[in-house]
């Protein structure tokens, strides 16, 4: 069974919601969990749970990065924060992976100093999951869309990688034998969007293995037609949270439907298929997180605002990942570029 | 009282609903209009309407570029294209600018060809107008974005001449005496998303007269914060189209709503109020059009999909800014630069 290290201190909602999923987890899987913060308010808030001690150990870390430090300045004033710490027993080989609710600008410089990259990766990938509408009934209701902002721009190579990447990890997490890869792109022809981007198509129709489907444009992200997204992190983070945005819409729309009239009550009830397919959009509990791709480490990011139910899912994706070997699949495609 | 021209065979519905907009328009206002496209075909449409002959006269082209042609190759091998015609028309003074609905790269072409381009000005954009949700009563209910797709990359000099040119139309067309101009960014700090857009902030910050409140991440972009958002064309592609992929999300959802179930129907008229402002997303008809800027000669492009009275409201808002120096007042922006 995999050992997951869990930064205990990161999260809108840590420590107690990540402790508690913790807690919860223990008593459903075999995962052996690590979990990395303030040891002492880490067992005050076990101790008001049921729980299994045989499968959650912790190591205390003296310092925790707030979600609206500014990343480089924290990691750098605070060597003993959960995250760093966490990252290094991961690195050490003390545990498996990462799993963090906690700011992701700090997360991705702990990876950056303390994993290991991918003998032939030209640079790590943050990649974010999420929900979208499915063509055919066995598709994943969930795409993978990388880069999110780990980069700013790239090159055709650094692509050409993240779809690799993305290809092995979504053939391995979401069991897609042949995930459709496509470009996040202006138009649908092979030289649209510039040099960078008619020479990662080129490259990428040429990839054996790699069921390439071409461009897609904005309006395709949430249809079905793609499986694995690529694009430079400016363009992917701009995405990302436009499709966060329309979330938030939607929650605003039933809160104040629920809040203020009964009459809309009442029209939300009845529209309870339709629009409860439009606020899966905003369960981040459901799905996993997003993994950071390119390091011989894994590291899975939750969302902020995760609660239990969310902490707990990102941390049996990233037992999954380990058990299914997603970085060596990873590593094998790279070497075969 | 200004002469506009209009592409009667662009859009997906024309010439029909193109002549049945103008001829409802004559009988309103005391615009001129130039309909440009197949003569005798729009003679027939207009036998069949009530409207003033003496508002609006046609002007023969014998060919036309259908929205799925491809633009260079269209543009090419038909001269006497109604777009080109039409374009050629405005540029010689017969008319003061030029509307269209039809296929948006051919009629950029069209003004390359035909227009002049405002001293100073490195390379026109193409804007677009959103709705989205406003922060205070007296704002505007639309946003401008540009450039949706007549760059691909674009370095500072053209972002802050993007934002002088927005800038200038929001003043004349919405009467926001100062708009809020905003950069598509993946972050807040003057720093981020690279050397091209930290130096266009830092540019920006120093323009006298423009209102820059700094960078927006997507997630802001249906929300009031700016009213002009300024980013290269690819990202504002994919922006714009993912806007117009929520759209059609929610009417989808109509659709199969007041389809299939009497249930999701009733819910639907409960919600008319909260739906309702979601939908009017999808409304190209209520506003008038996306501007291109850049031109001496201003061309309006409406939405493909446009109705009668989307191509009366473009026309109108092509007169609006003829009548109050659009163009005039972008020359002077940039010339002040």
């Amino acid at each position: 069974m995999p050992t997951i290290a869990i930064d205990a201190m990161g999260g809108d909602f840590a420590p107690d919601e990540v402790v508690k999923g913790i807690a919860q987890l223990s008593l459903e899987t075999d995962i052996q969990c690590l979990l990395v913060g303030d040891e002492s308010h880490i067992q005050r808030i076990l101790n008001d749970c049921t729980y299994d001690p045989e499968r959650i150990s912790i190591h205390h870390a003296r310092d925790a990065i707030g979600m609206g430090e500014d990343p480089k300045a924290a990691v750098r004033a605070k060597r003993d924060a959960s995250i760093l710490v966490a990252a290094h027993r991961v690195a050490t080989g003390d545990a498996d992976a990462l799993v963090t609710a906690g700011n992701t600008g700090a997360a991705m410089l702990a990876c950056a100093q303390h994993f290991t990259v991918i003998p032939g990766v030209r640079t790590a990938a943050l990649a974010s999951v999420y929900p979208r509408q499915t063509e055919y009934p066995e598709q994943d209701g969930l795409a993978l869309l990388l880069d999110v902002g780990a980069t700013v721009h790239c090159d055709a190579t650094e692509l050409v990688q993240f779809a690799l990447m993305g290809n092995a990890y979504a053939r391995r997490i979401s069991k897609i034998s042949s995930p459709r890869v496509a470009l996040l792109n202006m138009g649908s022809e092979p030289t649209t969007g510039g040099e960078v981007l008619a020479h990662a198509y080129r490259r990428l129709r040429t990839v054996p293995g790699l069921n390439f489907i071409g461009n897609i444009e904005g309006n395709d992200l949430a249809k079905g037609k793609a499986d694995v997204i690529i694009c430079e992190g400016l363009l992917g983070h701009v995405a990302l949270k436009m499709l966060e945005g329309l979330a938030e819409l939607v929650v605003d729309l039933a809160g104040t439907a629920a809040r203020e009239h009964w009459r809309w009550k009442l029209g939300f009830m009845m529209l309870a298929t339709s629009v409860g397919r439009l606020r899966d959009l905003t369960d981040y509990a459901a799905y996993g997180g997003a993994p950071v791709l390119g390091f011989e480490q894994l590291l899975i990011t939750a969302h902020g605002r995760s609660s239990a139910r969310a902490i707990k899912n990102a941390v049996k994706v990233a037992a999954k990942a380990v058990r299914d070997g997603v970085t060596g699949e990873i590593a094998a495609a790279i070497g075969q570029l």
